[in-house]
């Protein structure tokens, strides 16, 4: 039960360590705090090992890179000897030869439990080069119902292959194991207006990953069918005055008010 | 016409890499999604080429300095070379020797489309030396009715050396080339409570300028008519339990609506 | 009298700068600006000294380490010859060795005005070493009604100690000098669900501090009494739709449109 999952991150209050790019960080504190987990932003080379003493899973996004790279690698493989989740964001993968290399480093260095990226993110991994324009997917990946079918299988077999859950977000979302795949259909197009929903979620990802760690594949799923629903739940509040500013706010609080109820009954997925 | 700039923008969503500073990032990023154009903050040394080709335009801004310095220089000699248009926020020009250095550096060997800055950091690229004030003009700079002549002709002369467009804002906002300028008089003065709606405005150009390629000057005013006026519709919308923050979100809110005829009939500015 | 340190900041407008984290620069900079100070966030060693020349004071921020170390000692002792007031938040201290001794070595090698942190943190800085959760206080050592007079007797050592006002943060708050402490009892349970009111909070003291030079104990009673005030004005204000974002707007906002009258009237504090 996706509710399940929620109930879990409100009741333990995973602790996530953050290593993330400076552009969305305080949404990511902020959506984290909302949902009812905690975070820790600490990034410095000399201080990641002592935090992932103390926080109960990792968010490793390579929105802007910097000297927090190293600190990835480090702190990923720490969290992994604690046996903590660690989940990725490959922002931009395939946009710049660095950022497919980074990916394509940690792939092999560090175990992830989840990724979650666009398609043409995800794609870069899959084929270690990709054509992302920006940080947004190219529109000849877009994932829509006639080529779903090829979309699930894809995110399959790199689950397969990684042992990570696979989240491909956008108009319709793939959330997927090497066997089984959800396919979410909550969201809003508004929210691509908005800088950084992507990268709340996967922090989002992180805090439902850790609460729920034994239900790696649900908590996704739940983290993304929230995300998608908070963006519907904050479009509707929009007045005429409201644009892309009040839409992030609203999206957030939506998060902080969000029950396990309203998230059993407003997710929207099949299973394939 | 100013509203073709406009138009312009939201038909052409130019994307737009900036070199930006920490403090104000994500303001940039969600004016750059309200306006119509895509933001991409790469600024590691190890990838802005990359970014360069992705991209259709630059915005540097030298908010905070730091390991961006040489990424500044880097991208914007990339863009020059792919015929990008670049925009320069001089940010605390003429308050530390430092910025003052990179300033003259970046002017000798990066060609601008646009340089925006208060008064006191424009006064520095030209003199060489400043006396701003932390990041605001300094009191004894301010351009008024009374020496707005002298201010236009200092654009234009500054216009003429440079290449660039030149656009000075205040409480009187002046737009030039070496034979143009746009007095601008729209805005609040409340617009100075929010950090960050200069290095906004900065990046609205960059977006601007990008997408008419052969109307820098014209893009340039509408860019800074556009932020002016959203400052006014903003301003409107304001409860007396509104304060700066609630005020940040509702200018940006109003670049997301705004619409090409709003922005036609809400210029208010005189050519001289 | 309370009222006359805030009135002091709307008057003299300080210029604060900040050597802080990332994560919640932007609302520093935004509550430095709405309760009438100015912010300048130059952080780069090359030019922090320059910056302390122009600026009145400085608030130095641990929340982000990185390459801004060594620039919180150079701005310290930069600051500290000229005589401007000095505030540390030693966010997370106790969380990681990093952070334990880099404050430990700045109370060595620069005077601070005010300390503000919570009790976790300052027990580090007091002990050399501590046990802080992430960025949040251990539950055992929170300052409740029965443990207030050791609380303060603490505060009132560290103070004695360090020469600094020590302001110690929580459910009920201890603003101490060697001889006198200020309890407070202003603010709301939901500020903690916002990530960064202790930062603003810190910014917030280094304002009041600096614009008034002679009543360090009061000034800083009075910036904690200002915003729990405002988180109690903001509760007010919330609507059922509104979360943890929107409550972060209207805190600041709260700050723009405070009164004197009103913080005299609502600061709830006994001296002990």
């Amino acid at each position: 039960m996706l509710k399940d999952r929620l109930t879990n991150v409100r009741n333990k209050c995973p602790l996530i360590q953050n290593i993330t790019n400076y552009v969305t960080v305080n949404d990511c504190a902020n959506i984290l705090l909302a949902c009812g987990g905690s975070p820790v932003m600490a990034d410095d080379i000399n201080e990641v090992e002592d935090f992932a003493k103390v926080c109960d899973g990792l968010n490793i996004n390579i929105g802007t890179m910097g000297i927090a790279v190293p600190s990835m690698f480090a702190a990923g493989k720490k969290h992994n000897e604690y046996g903590h989740p660690v989940v990725l964001d490959p922002v931009g993968a395939g946009a710049s030869q660095l950022r497919t290399d980074v990916c394509n480093k940690l792939l092999q260095e560090v175990k992830f439990t989840a990724i979650r990226g666009n398609i043409s993110e995800i794609k870069t991994l899959v084929n270690g080069v990709g054509k992302t324009q920006g940080v947004d997917a190219s529109v000849e990946d877009t994932v829509t119902m006639d080529n779903l079918d090829n979309a699930v299988a894809f995110a399959k077999a790199f689950a397969k292959k990684t042992g990570a859950v696979i989240a491909i977000t956008g108009a319709i979302d793939i959330v997927a194991d090497s066997k089984k795949a959800y396919c979410i259909f909550n969201g809003d197009p508004f929210m691509s207006k908005v800088t950084g929903t992507g990268c709340q979620l996967s922090a989002l990802v992180a805090a439902y990953v850790t609460a729920n760690p034994d239900e790696p594949l649900e908590a996704t799923a739940a983290a993304v069918c929230a995300m998608g629903l908070c963006g519907e739940i904050a479009k509707k509040r929009m007045t005429s005055m409201d644009g892309n500013v009040s839409y992030r706010g609203y999206i957030i609080d939506a998060m902080c008010n969000l029950t396990a109820e309203q998230l059993e009954e407003g997710a929207k997925y099949e299973i394939r």
